[in-house]
């Protein structure tokens, strides 16, 4: 929660993993962010809802919006609204978890009892499990 | 779009690519899928609905979903409701196609002209342009 908003950006992106989950201070996972929602933090809220004004921000003044992301922290970046999370029981099934995904279009569950988060299972690896049986 | 949707979630799995982009017999782009939507087709729609259900279907029986998925094509499995394409112009800006994959949660965008389709970017090739900047 407290990590800058441009080194979770940077986390991303050296990692190979389809999204962040967010944590606290206490290693309790709090949320989950698709890249497309890691990238969003990066964002301007008026671009995001009128193409026309993205595109006319010409490149120069784009890079200013990354030097700002140093400056906030993720917890200041998350949506407002809360959306249902993509967290599972140890007991979930492939196909519960599949659902999950779809419905929450999120491609990375964390697998959790209570606020303990025992680990995390991404869209590749449930796919090839799927794929396997 | 003629394409098992078998087929399909076989070349999600077999690629390093966050979605398909769906084409037509003449290979023009007609949308694009992210993974948790291809995953989509592969789960009954009581399951995506309602968690609960996913739930009681054990693993034997979900894997007879997986039987059905080779008699569907992608077409058949297609979202009814429209919604915005991740699609943009060879002159696209770095923020724009950013602005489009948050709002489209869309990790994959397409660049065409027209019909034609010039290639895509991924999110993490934007992400990885963008902080090179």
């Amino acid at each position: 929660m407290d990590t800058s908003a441009l080194d979770a950006l940077k986390l991303l992106a050296g990692s190979d993993l389809p999204g962040l989950i967010v944590v606290d201070r206490h290693s309790r996972p709090m949320t989950i962010l698709p890249g497309t929602q890691v990238l969003r933090m990066a964002i301007p809220r008026y671009c995001i809802d009128d193409p026309t004004l993205a595109r006319v921000v010409d490149e120069e003044h784009a890079d200013d919006f990354l030097h700002d992301l140093a400056d906030r922290t993720v917890e200041q970046c998350l949506p407002q609204q809360t959306r249902e999370l993509a967290f599972v029981g140890p007991e979930g099934t492939v196909l519960e978890i599949a659902a999950l995904m779809a419905r929450t279009r999120t491609p990375l569950v964390v697998v959790s009892i209570g606020q303990d988060m025992l680990g995390a299972i991404t869209l590749d690896a449930l796919v090839d499990r799927m794929l396997l049986t």
